[in-house]
């Protein structure tokens, strides 16, 4: 269950069972953790939730990573229990060392080129952040995005994974879960367009209404306005999600 | 041979025999490509270099990377022949595909924890960019090199990667090749201190005289300065190693 509360400073450090399942440190509307609860979910490894305040961190997420960022998974089932961190580098270990429902292609040259693709994305991922001007951003966002169309397309496959989700699905993801909140992000007028990008738009619609690991994950998007607004007024509310 | 001219827009795509042999889009002064040479180099891979002129790109480059950056590597042993970028993940790619000399530690959380350390020198890296307050940026990359400086007491190994040199080794190996020439990047008196990195003064040195690579990568220290006072005049030379 990842509804839960964000610790915050001062706040005790949760207690979990020894039951040797993963520990992961996240928070509920950060789109690189997203990645790591897809993969996570995607593959039914089961893991522990803990939500991070990120505004407010506890001393305690900084002995989870030195950079006190989200993600952090703590792999409990090895010797001192190693975190780890880096959505990418976490997902393709996860992917090696689970390899029930792989995500990556095995072949060398495939999985490279599929890592470029998820490079690719970062730079659309960044103009997400630092708004200054959101209709300009979003049209970079959108001229970026007409490459991943031109590839959906010229793949024909349901997925970028193919008949299923894999990596790149997972990895994207999360931004264009946000493209449902377009206006609030970056203001009115901004849309996702199913005539600019037909492939995609079918792609995130199958995405969220067939992929298991997709539903698990999601979140109504009035959840979402609640916690970007709270973010914009300068009291973020990580919390809108905990019943 | 590395110290060939760069190509500007409007030269003729250099053309190579058809031998089957890695053609590597570079610049001879770029810390990222060096990864590439580093790695191929010390597997005896050979291949062609195409240095490009980054101030003044030919559109030939485009083809190579669509993000027209270096390095890009074109496979020309596969079919179609495709080309691939972003130094970290060729690097990946290079050390599975030609296991001789492996420079990637083949347990998954070992592997994962050498790419870990990589991605936190990005941080670093990146400060040797937009230089604003050279002392400034030069104390705080000291402040980050500590951590690097403790991992390698920690490890108690002549090299990050044990008795020989490993991804580690190479992929940050670079950036300290500017050691040599602080005071013309960040300015005078920023200096790299044996005092407060022994152990890394240590192991530059090592690698710096001891391994091939390095070795037949590295270039006189004065070349550097006169690059790079090219560069901030305004008027970047990029063949002051061309015969």
């Amino acid at each position: 269950m990842s509804n839960t509360k964000h610790y915050r400073k001062g706040d005790e450090k949760p207690v979990f069972p020894n039951d040797g399942i993963y520990q992961l440190y996240s928070m509920r509307f950060c789109p690189y953790v997203a990645r790591i609860h897809l993969v996570l979910d995607s593959k039914n490894i089961p893991y522990h939730t803990v939500n991070i305040h990120l505004n407010d961190k506890p001393d305690w997420l900084f002995e989870a990573n030195p950079l006190g960022k989200v993600p952090a998974l703590q792999l409990v089932d090895k010797p001192n229990a190693p975190f780890v961190y880096e959505s990418l580098l976490i997902a393709e270990y996860l992917d090696e060392v689970h390899p029930q429902n792989k995500l990556y292609p095995s072949d060398p040259l495939a999985k490279l080129q599929e890592k470029i693709w998820i490079e690719r994305f970062s730079s659309i991922a960044s103009k997400f952040y630092n708004i200054v001007d959101g209709v300009a951003q979003w049209n970079a966002i959108q001229n970026d995005l007409d490459e991943f169309e031109r590839e959906l397309q010229r793949r024909g496959t349901t997925y970028f994974g193919g008949a299923k989700a894999g990596i790149l699905d997972y990895a994207i993801w999360p931004w264009f879960q946000r493209t449902e909140v377009l206006d609030v992000i970056f203001g009115k007028g901004c849309t996702f367009s199913e005539e600019r990008f037909p492939k995609l738009t079918k792609w995130y619609k199958t995405l969220v209404e067939n992929d298991d690991a997709v539903k698990k994950y999601n979140f109504p998007k009035e959840a979402y306005v609640k916690y970007y607004q709270s973010r914009c007024a300068g009291a973020v509310d990580y919390d809108v999600l905990v019943q």
